[in-house]
């Protein structure tokens, strides 16, 4: 088994999308010997967003702390908070903006695709 | 896209392997779409255990709230924290108990393997 404090672990502005105050952890992935998915934690300042976009991994995600608004491709809008679970079907457009004033934090895991 | 509140997730007693004071939500699985893997919340009372087993499924955790004792084959405990993250790979034995005063919550992805 292997433990990772969150400390250790390397955290890496998000600048795709046109992403804004956005960092990634990669808790778990190849790196560790994960042969199938990875789970990664996402912090978003408040006023922090990440831009409409897709791709064929789909996402689980839990929220972990905080609250943002959940975008689909026609700009629909919906609230979503801690303890909420999302799930993000491969190919959907899919964005995020932390609307409050609080630091949002969500685990989102996605599959490793073979190249 | 598809949110989930957790008061709606129905919340099931962890009985296999000798657990105690142990409840698991199935919060994205294939019920919901998902292909590939399947996220789960843990919560286990103050005094909880869930017995040491194994199985093929990997697992990679992240623990949420809380604090315990992460059980190896051999009886070896190490304590694990709110934001640390776990990789246990396919196979290997292992234990949780809840040594703490507070509820100890987690997620825990496991792969959906294909019987």
């Amino acid at each position: 088994m292997l433990i990772r404090q969150l400390s250790t672990i390397k955290s890496e502005t998000v600048t795709s999308y046109g992403s804004t105050k956005t960092n990634i952890q990669w808790l778990i992935s190849k790196e560790q010997g994960a042969p199938r998915f990875a789970m990664r934690l996402f912090t978003l300042e408040s006023g922090a967003n990440i831009g409409i976009h897709n791709h064929p991994e789909e996402h689980e995600i839990y929220i972990v702390q905080g609250e943002c608004d959940l975008i689909s491709e026609d700009g629909t809008r919906r609230r979503v908070q801690a303890t909420d679970s999302i799930y993000v079907p491969p190919n959907e457009k899919h964005g995020y903006e932390n609307v409050g004033s609080e630091v949002l934090k969500f685990i989102c895991v996605i599959p490793i695709l073979k190249k």
